[in-house]
């Protein structure tokens, strides 16, 4: 029965390419997406730049996380001013619902948040020429179109622009008032794609490693929004640290591949049809959530 | 902050409703999704007949699955006889890849397999008058129309109908021969809906119960497919039986909200518009896996 196991998820683009023996000729194999990643050049392939990217470190790992350069840059700053303040170290994330969110911030709200100004809400942007979009061709329920701004999901509907709400996206939680947010209460999506937190919510960034760690964790059960009810229940933050503030020898360096290349095109297309042996039915459309953008670690 | 935390996701169906004070008059405030539930009659629910559920009861607690009435009717036959022979008693969850789906069965391919007889694909049927289907209004990218039957996530294009890789769906691993599944080789959805699954593998079902203790394992390191590669990292099945092979009382009664009564279309609305005060942007499109139908215990 291993064979099945492993037969039915030749999804992963860590299988290994077939090999082929001298057979009678037939048509050329299409390239599998792990040939397909293989074959790209060292320039298609982006490195996080460790000024934007935080580190989330838990008793299990490590946790990677990109922050925007391109769609809230106030929530941004006010995280990093967050992190180079050490805010959270020793906080905990206190929320594992399932299927929906990992959050973490001040459970017993007593720690003093650094001054930070009240921001606008930051909910999408003006989908300006400054903007780089990569537009999948694929439609999209939620929004007018779809595709990646440096390689996080993202929409657009007119004039808006903004990340979208997938596997990984990390938001900052609000109260009511839609400038309430200040950053110290972050949010990861664990489950099938929330979109219509959509334009409700500052997405701030993508984790790119480590979301294993959050998606494992035992799921709360308070309130219905499975907030963890004992403080001893809650998964302690060791630090979370801006990339370029942790020593050199200390950082998880990391390369994405880049959305605006034709490589990236040729991923996409063999995961909108995939053409292995195990599929009959290449569905000819993918979602954009289920584009898992390929990362590595920088050798 | 704890307001923050709770506020951010008015999206739980658990949230009570606000009180309102005598305030001036205003516009009537739209049934919240709790409300609604609330009104549905004993008629508008569906207790999960004993002969078509199962319990996999692991160390943890009790997942309970519904197998489909409608959709793979040879595959569930053969499911019900594995059941019945105690196949999986004391077998193992094999596999959890992080996003994708939890599996178990014969690790080590040592348990005799009860007489099956080689089945055919069941990857889709026909959409005759004999099947229920209630459509969502909303477009979907992956088939012509999507909805429910049986209150399961399910899709159709021209004469094809098939249950849909949700959250929580249930297939069964074959290998590349479309007939080499016999059933004893189970997956559960534990992440963003796989939708390129579809029409390539037998969905058998649904799970009802306990999600959380299925999406909430460690992750599997093998083969880049969340394989457990040590034995004993395998999470032991007590038993996997029918719920008519169960006593009474060790049965774990649940009825799920009907898909073809209006109040199940209100809950769908209430869900594609979110009205509460947290909401600024109601979304006006839902996706048939975003819909979480409304299960409840027997009273």
């Amino acid at each position: 029965m291993n064979t099945r196991i492993r037969t039915i998820l030749l999804l992963a683009f860590t299988t290994p390419a077939p090999v082929w023996a001298a057979d009678p000729p037939a048509a050329p194999k299409p390239l599998t997406t792990a040939e397909i990643i293989a074959s790209a050049a060292p320039t298609d392939w982006r490195r996080l730049d460790p000024a934007d990217t935080l580190y989330l470190d838990l008793p299990s790992g490590r946790v990677v996380i990109e922050l925007s350069r391109q769609y809230t840059p106030r929530h941004v700053a006010a995280i990093k001013t967050l992190a180079s303040a050490h805010y959270w170290d020793g906080l905990a994330i206190t929320r594992l619902q399932d299927n929906f969110v990992a959050q973490w911030g001040d459970p017993d709200n007593t720690r003093k948040l650094p001054p930070i100004a009240v921001m606008p809400p930051e909910f999408s942007r003006v989908a300006g020429p400054d903007l780089t979009f990569t537009a999948l061709p694929d439609p999209d329920g939620w929004a007018k179109q779809v595709g990646f701004s440096d390689s996080m999901a993202a929409a657009r509907s007119g004039q808006d622009a903004w990340l979208a709400h997938c596997y990984g996206a990390v938001g900052v939680g609000r109260d009511n008032a839609p400038e309430s947010g200040t950053g110290n209460e972050l949010y990861v999506v664990i489950g099938q794609s929330p979109r219509q937190l959509d334009r409700n919510v500052a997405v701030v960034g993508k984790v790119w490693r480590g979301m294993e760690l959050l998606a494992s964790l035992p799921r709360g059960t308070g309130d219905g929004l499975g907030m963890y009810e004992k403080p001893e229940q809650r998964v302690p933050i060791k630090a979370l640290r801006l990339a370029s503030e942790v020593p050199e020898a200390e950082r998880t360096n990391l390369e994405v591949l880049r959305d605006d290349r034709p490589v990236f095109a040729r991923f996409v297309e063999a995961r909108r049809n995939r053409r292995d042996d195990w599929y009959l039915h290449p569905a000819g459309h993918i979602d954009v959530c289920n584009v898992t953008v390929p990362v590595r670690d920088v050798r």
